[in-house]
């Protein structure tokens, strides 16, 4: 008998990327329910100051209305010269939310004098695991790159056409899927639960 | 004889200020000179990582170009909710140079969700004064507060509309120009400057 986990998401491609996550893994037992499939609950807004605190509301929330265990992320692009920002106002960061264009384009003309060596960054996921009555686990995975001088490519969404990650001269928007999945800063989150997840599954 | 000290600014506002600390600490036989009064030089861009960089580059452009010890500032606001940020790049937060209106919009729809408790701020100056073949100091003024949730008031300029300083219930930019000046983060960072000012008026 599997151990329904619940995953604090209405997108089914994080639901496969941790389906792979735990298949590579060699967890077995453990069976995925996304939010679509539960009745729906209030949901707090994401108002934390750090993804860890976003991840961790979110798996408690799904966790306590629906009494199963839950895992839950929170995402965003950490830019050195922006002290770490846009954070967790990543999706929000040109005052209108969830404008990708109008984000990106912020980000350039406000690092418009910032100079190469200084135009480090990272895509940063933080992921929780919260089991009603029992453990809380929050880990966080990065991926490392740089902010370029204009947009390239088309694939990705959010900051992706900007972000270059280190060792590639592509942006994130210009990698396939399978590149950008091996690399993903999730998944090197979420590799970090299976041992949890593998306890969870007996 | 006095000794003359390059005020790198065109702005006669600053160089009020400052005669106003000189005065007040009772420092005598300093001329302070403008940009204006001076032959034209080439001048850095600010592209410097913290006010103390920028500052310091212009005092050093300004003390090579003339030969005079040179005075120079920089400044902006701090917002804790955005680690620090704008900072540097307060004058550019919202993508074009100088457009007071649309950064303190940006910021305002940055802050959002952020709760009251986590609104702090801080307006911060460095000064620095460099002397041609001697020292270089550099000092920082910090005057703290917290972000509104809208713009209040038409005195001033920058972020004063959307800046209540600690203690006070109005924003910087509904202070009259006394008081404001009584507080200035700039004065307070100008004032660390009296000792050097002082042992070289001798």
């Amino acid at each position: 008998m599997s151990v329904r986990v619940l995953v604090a998401s209405r997108n089914a491609k994080k639901l496969k990327e941790l389906h792979r996550v735990l298949d590579a893994a060699g967890v077995n037992g453990i069976e995925l329910v996304g939010l679509d499939e539960v009745p729906p609950f209030p949901e707090a807004p994401e108002t934390g100051a750090t993804f860890e605190e976003n991840a961790l509301a979110k798996a408690r929330d799904g966790a306590a209305a629906t009494g199963m265990p839950c895992i839950a992320d929170d995402s965003g692009v950490e830019i050195d010269a922006l002290n770490g920002m846009p954070g967790v106002l990543s999706a929000r960061w040109s005052g209108t939310h969830g404008n990708d264009g109008a984000n990106t384009a912020l980000v350039l003309a406000q690092l418009g004098d910032v100079p190469d060596e200084r135009r480090g960054a990272a895509f940063v996921s933080a992921c929780a695991l919260v089991i009603p009555g029992g453990d809380e686990t929050v880990v966080r995975g990065e991926w490392r790159g740089v902010i370029g001088r204009e947009p390239a490519g088309d694939g990705g969404f959010g900051y992706d056409p900007i972000f270059r990650p280190d060792g590639d001269t592509r942006s994130a928007a210009e990698l396939t899927p399978a590149e950008k999945d091996a690399a993903s800063h999730r998944g090197r989150a979420l590799v970090q639960l299976v041992p949890a997840l593998a306890a969870l599954a007996g």
